[in-house]
């Protein structure tokens, strides 16, 4: 695990059509119906402000300043697949830019999060190719270490196995493991119907206090309400 | 002060009258109209870019990782009001998302500034509820430990009280104590009147050094010329 | 050298017409093309999306909170120039805004990099007149410290001369010296030509591995495929 | 409130025995003697490992990169007094170094706390004058513009009155409003014995899971034991 | 993996022997044994400067501001385990101090490493109970929400199991998996025998380029020495 | 300026005798008497406290997380030179160790000024070989991408020439130009010889109010006294 030199093959993906269910909810709703476990850490933000990705997770580790894994992993690449990149250390290096998402796409591939740095970002966003990274920087990148694809990967703090199915949009990034796709489809369905349940109370101006029945139990730790 | 467990459920507010002339100025110019205190520090940003709001304060102090105290606080809200989050630590956490801002809504609330983190930015974008917050973050909050409502808090190193007024937009977020909202929305027109006068003599080409007469102080504290 | 309290009035510029034909490129071009030297670190952002601005440079060197020397520099703008300000110290404060752009303009300026902050940046969005800054405050600052203009300046940790061009869009800043813009346009068109055809390659499917030829490297570097 | 270009010369100071005896309990103590309140932000750190103080408050508000107010505060020192400085913005520069340390040890005070930055520490070790700061910075400061003195600030993110008693040690720094300092005392001492007997039992062996009861409340919540 | 609100009772631990031998070697000797991963982010730091560890892991997840889970380990520790503590968000409050370290060490524990923040730390040095933390923060922690003991958790972005061996010193922190200690072991011992060889001939004044016949590789890659 | 893939071999110091005296003062001292400028940034930290350092420096341009260029510029120091390696990327990897302290002492080198990380910092303070960087880090680096040594380098924003001087201490870092530094020893005595005045002065109660004659602008600028 975690090996340098390294590139799996194989990787089993999720159910498509759970996929695709999936990527109708939020990060915030899908962290939620996870059981608020998964996220990355909110440093990772997108380089355009309306990508969305979701979709089965091809890894890659990085060196830092060193994007030689990336095209090793374009090769991995099927429809619908979105890279997740680790790197051995913090880089903020670009990475990745316009000519690597034109590569990705041909293969299928839908988008990018990288615990590092992207370029080519006007071009990026005309491309609607949708990366989320830690910084945007015009630095560029040589090719000379090994990394490894499709091994576990920790990403923004969040591990992340290949054929797991990652979420990101506005709000962070959000990782499901692969055999649990299927139930949070289920979990993010019942709290969106249970959110729009209280939507409507709190529209018609009820409180949260008396929605989630709150008062007793902020008695009973003690508030004091004062003139 | 800065008790905890305490909700104060009567605050002075200032004349609405004033509280919409002050809407009027940006907060770079209020800034400077209150003698250049009262800002908050520039960590604090919108959540979308077109966010602006101005209004009476109510205060919350916030645990981190726990957003009790903002529904207890959105009760206390009245039309027009601004709810002021601080926190009694560093937590990035999403407090505050689409369900409370409907809620805060509906009972007449305008916006949230909040030194911690925020979730269901698209949402609250498209609702078009101004939020300025340090992070961005889907990570969800507890419902466990009491703060307060309506005590002084400081916010991203400005103190504000309940009923004091803050205005925020793209250039940062600015506190004007309650009391002193007429005669900064006074100072606030002299100031653009001014600069108004000044914007026209640099549009034809005027200079600064000639405008504010600068040359000869510039001169006696030392500048050089040099060919 | 970076002596302050000195102002340099002879500026020699390049050649206007490498400079418009620099402005073609983006700033991950020109850094390439440069031989990967010149960027500014990736801190310094636009105040506003669309911000791109090209043009020579008059440098300012400034002293914390103390925005003097801007407009000691607005007398030196020459048509198409760009003011490139770095700080005697780390300071985010709101050294310029848009009375200061208002002046610049009128003299011929065409835009703003500075190691501080920046204020008034929806105004400065609508004049379209492009800064990049570390950050964006509403403090304001005074007139009491001499720095210098142009003089040598380091600039996010790039040093940048007066007469250099500097490069400035989404991706970052990049400063190419006065005497190599001519060249640095003829390597940045080979570049792109080149990467034209590689864009041709990559949206057909094949894939960088092929195109670069990366296999035989990375088998002798020691890379395995595993199932 | 925050006004600038003041300095209050009339300080309540609360009574020294106090002061004396608050200066026996730790930081974290008095913090939780106070309620969880007052503590400053925990960028502020030591400028040498063993640095403490304890003592009332006289308080001092900065401009950036400007240590005029350090010299105003000076004459305002009476013995046993600390300064506490904020500023207007964020600045690291070193407003305070071996000479005012001098100068304030000689009018019979005993420490610092700055929110902004500190030089000549290896010379404040020697003298053993504790100072608390964000920043150690040789950069040299100017005397140029107004602030006050012994008006309220805000100094990392915590309210600070002049006469407030302000402790720190190798854990933080935190401020006992005046009027609150013989009641810390007790609660301080009352937690430190009870600590005490805590760590009696912890020392033999006693989990706190027992020596809280937390076995209980654990088992509600929902905590599961799997082998 | 991940869930919150699970403790394991049953680890298993390497042999105690070769937890010994490696606790010989410094934690950059370890993570080149280990083939340079297992690296913690450098943020994390000893609170004292001469804390040193090294031991098998016993896991913890906390939740932001919460240290219940520390008290449900102390439960799972054996002789010369080190508690990792891991945390579901960014949080530098004061999860842990002298008392809970005075318990874990009745129970055998050696220390902790801890991706949140530490108080009482004089305390700690004078118990020489090494402790490596992302903050020094005197504020306290509430015990309410539950997180984990002993599932696999991230920390400082490393992936750590129960039972795995953590070796930390001032040069950070790395994670050896427990079916590896004994490899590293004997990795690292080669690695020193090695190093101790080329030391030598360092002293002697022999280059690196030599030692590491470099001169032929910087020429083929286009080094030019020039005058 | 700043090529990569050059090596200058010619580098001319500064009189020894000149260094030698230069040594004697403090970091704080020489920036004021060169006018206060040439300070690198306060993130640049020695890695054991009473690190310090002074002398001719040699530059190195490094590569991230690459150490190539450290073992080709051992090979250009010479008795009492002093490192300064910059890096065209922000990077903290370990660049530097034990070994590499042991080889370049051997050849006469004093220290090491690194706009990157440092790691075996125990055994460099063993060896009392001073190093100023911006992180500890134990991660390894690579051997694969070329910078260069001896061309002008920026260092944590300052500039600095083959044939500076570095002077580093606890307070933070400064380049002397090699042309300056005969006049620098004279400005740094006058500036302490006057300061032992005004510290005789200050010890003896007397104010900076005083000495420094502040008492009247204080007043023209605005300055109240109030009870």
């Amino acid at each position: 695990m975690f090996d340098l030199g390294v590139v799996h093959t194989k990787t089993q993906r999720p159910d498509p059509e759970h996929v695709e269910r999936l990527s109708a909810f939020g990060v915030a709703t899908i962290h939620e119906a996870l059981g608020r476990v998964g996220l990355m850490r909110p440093y990772i933000r997108p380089v355009y402000s309306s990508a969305k990705l979701c979709g089965p997770v091809i890894t890659v580790l990085l060196q830092p300043g060193d994007n030689w894994m990336l095209h090793v992993a374009a090769e991995q690449v099927q429809e619908g697949d979105v890279i997740v990149a680790g790197c051995t250390t913090e880089s903020d290096d670009g990475f990745f830019g316009e000519l690597l998402a034109t590569s990705i796409r041909a293969r299928g591939g839908r988008g990018l999060v990288i615990d590092g740095g992207c370029r080519d970002t006007a071009e990026l966003e005309d491309l609607d190719f949708p990366v989320f990274s830690r910084a945007i920087n015009a630095k560029g990148t040589v090719k000379a270490t090994l990394g490894s694809v499709n091994v576990p990967v920790v990403c923004a703090n969040a591990l992340v196995h290949p054929g797991d199915v990652v979420v990101a949009d506005h709000d962070g990034v959000v990782v499901v493991p692969r055999d649990r796709v299927a139930d949070v489809v289920h979990a993010a369905q019942r709290r969106e119907d249970n959110e729009e349940a209280k939507r409507q109370q709190f529209r018609q101006g009820q409180l949260g206090l008396d929605i989630y029945s709150m008062r007793d139990s902020l008695q009973n730790t003690g508030l004091k309400y004062l003139d």
